[in-house]
């Protein structure tokens, strides 16, 4: 075993249960408030969510059990492999040990499907017949256009217009597993056609998006929502990331002094660092690293408040670290990490100092995927980039100490829809891009008042 | 175990040795000849090959180590997953079976790396210092892409100028691994410069990039040419495949009673099948069946007989079933499987009875591919289509008749980069081609004199 590459699990060894980091939390989370500052009932939830992913959204309970028709299909990719990069710590030289846990090998190419095997089980046991979801580069709506068939419900994905038409291939996946894809804004909402109406050549915003997708879910009795990050039960689901990777490690007779996590709307932070928690409240010294772009430094520069979750502000409030919701990061091709704000847990473990942040720019992250690539082989997804770069430069720093440290980072999908992102890199098309404090500012006095 | 959807074997279970068929065929291998007309001489041979690889292709010893660096390689995504496709069986009804040996695993998303990590090993080990191949999906390239660099050597990919244009991804991806792609022709070669003068538009054949990489391997001592598929010892290497397999099978106490596999060049088909080939000839009941698409159908249209490995008669003249070195197939969407040739040991093995063969329209091909993503999750890739649907036809067959046979096929690789293949068969836009007999007679008749 010692000189293995990987380190595998038995299907046997796909965790039963779901680990609630809510239980472990050193103050109870702050609650969602709707429209009249109160918080959020489970009612009021209910209109777009099954009740079993409600009560899951208020849970504190540590443990939550994993149905098994979700554990069934979790078995046709998962446990996924711990990897020990022993490639790339050779070509660094470095004295540490990196680990990465690589989630792209789930069909649809990330950790996405971890949630949205739960959120279709659990909508498809309430009855409902159809789901919808909005897309942009297409990773969270590949993942329900994957699972909603394998449960018999019809998927109706809003995609984002221009990566509708620039991107066909997320599309053509889509469509392969039986989803209907619809370019957004669409004329089959009022929010779709009040947007054609003032703009016939509107190009869609995933704001936009959700907007539709939310407007019919919650306009037809058979149909729910979902989304692939932010709320709650999205990160309860993701956690089986972690749960598997100490069971790997433990394999190895290892763990990890730092973690890193690409980190947009926060399932991949807290699918991963959650399960390692408790250990850190116990007095652990493990440090857990979220890594974010400095286009869109959403822990990292912005403020800690009540905001929307989505664009127009549909959704409740959050308390959450949030960049303004009518801020608009720039274009960058790590379109999985272009939110203005960020998971409430999350953000709430950030504020109390128990989860770090690090933001990193676009340019060096695709360096970093590229050496990762050559060494180890995987084009890794310009999301998981973003935690080989800060992993990279740990690493380094330990060489420069001496420090063996062991650190360990989420692989979180590959990247292969995404060439055109490394083609730009390599034809010299790509630029770093650093938010104007004032542009911040700007987005960040539009606040809610709460 | 019993439940599980995947057969996993440890990295110690990586085969030490691969398995040389010639060994245990009824016959010895038809020699190739050379222009002369006489049996190509090892020196011959060494002007574009190294010493090592010359030996295997015309070696008749049953087992020839893997040298460690190799299995190292090996180790980053082998052994490769079995899986019992449990949902597709259910979905399908039937009584058999269906087992699959996944190689998109691998980070170039094919079983081709097995060959490609072997030649670029061999390669520097003879002090080459750069290698030339030719590519026109990509697939082969990326592997030669992939490994190339991790034995520090210089790559350059002949890549069909239709192709480099209409699929910028697959270059995107061997240019992340640091290979130079260039379009096919070029004026680097004297093959590429004279077309080019008679087409300054010439969009480039697989025959052409051929002659390119073939041409600058001849003329330089520092490069040597590689080649993914039709070689001895190219499906000398892919036996790892069909050795994991067998242990894997072992494993949950199963044998194949059916094994499908895509037939292009008939590295797949060799990979998997020689391995089971022994057990076959000490009387086990086995069929062993290439599927080949009806748009280019060599082994069962074609004629056994001495033809040019290339389009315009650079390589020696090899005993295979064959169109015709300038047929030329209908651009169907399973690029790796429009080859006018064969492999010589599969086509010997085909002509003495061992293998079978089928041919199957392209849309049937699209049709199960979809249906196995819809159960079993991964999109396959078009040429690894045609064993699905062979595999599906029999697994029907089987429920007509009540048997529970064991069947098995390698899923060869995934369809990441052919979701526009699977865009045009959604929207209706593929057909089905069966060459005229008139024009497969007239190929046939352009076959050299030996």
């Amino acid at each position: 075993m010692s000189d293995n590459h990987k380190i595998l699990l038995d299907e046997k060894d796909i965790p039963t249960h779901w680990y609630n980091v809510v239980a472990d939390m050193p103050n109870p989370p702050a609650p969602y408030l709707g429209p009249d500052g109160q918080p959020v009932t489970p009612d009021a939830m209910s209109t777009i969510f099954p009740p079993a992913l409600v009560e899951q959204e208020m849970s504190a309970q540590r443990w939550i059990e994993i149905p098994e028709p979700v554990r069934e299909i979790y078995r046709l990719w998962r446990p996924s492999p711990l990897y020990r990069a022993r490639r790339l710590e050779q070509a660094l030289g470095t004295p540490a040990k990196i680990y990465y846990k690589y989630e792209g090998v789930s069909p649809a190419g990330s950790h996405k499907p971890n949630s949205a095997a739960a959120q279709a089980y659990y909508n498809q046991q309430a009855g409902i017949k159809r789901l919808t979801t909005e897309t942009g580069a297409g990773q969270w709506g590949s993942s329900i256009a994957l699972v909603g068939g394998m449960f018999g419900l019809d998927v109706r994905v809003y995609m984002v217009k221009v990566s509708y038409q620039q991107k066909p291939f997320r599309r053509s996946m889509m469509q392969t597993w039986g989803a209907e894809v619809l370019a957004s804004p669409s004329d089959l909402t009022q929010a779709g056609r009040e947007a054609l109406a003032a703009d016939a050549n509107n190009p869609g915003s995933l704001g936009l998006a959700i907007s539709e997708a939310v407007e019919e879910a919650a306009s037809r009795s058979d149909t729910n929502y979902t989304l692939g990050s932010v709320l709650n039960h999205v990160l309860l689901h993701q956690t089986v990331i972690g749960l598997e990777t100490r069971k790997q490690l433990e394999k190895v007779g290892d763990y990890p002094d730092v973690i890193f996590a690409p980190c947009g709307g926060g399932s991949n932070v807290g699918g991963m660092m959650f399960p390692f928690l408790a250990d850190k409240a116990a007095g652990k010294e493990i440090r857990l690293v979220a890594v974010e772009p400095d286009s869109c430094p959403t822990l990292t520069r912005g403020h800690y408040a009540y905001d929307f979750g989505d664009t127009v502000g549909l959704t409740p409030l959050m308390l959450m670290y949030t960049l303004g919701h009518d801020f608009m990061p720039p274009s960058i091709h790590a379109g999985g990490l272009r939110y203005h704000g960020d998971s409430a847990l999350v953000s709430q473990l950030y504020k109390e100092g128990i989860l770090e942040a690090v933001a990193v720019p676009q340019l060096a992250t695709f360096e970093a995927g590229i050496s990762f690539a050559k060494t180890e082989g995987i084009v890794p997804a310009p999301e998981s980039c973003h935690a080989i770069r800060a992993t990279i430069d740990e690493a380094m720093h330990c060489k420069e100490t001496g420090e063996s440290k062991t650190l360990l980072f989420t692989l979180s999908g590959h990247g292969h829809f995404d060439m055109g992102s490394y083609d730009k890199y390599l034809a010299g098309e790509l630029e770093d891009y650093e938010y104007p404090e004032a542009a911040i500012k700007d987005a960040l006095s539009h606040l809610p008042q709460v």
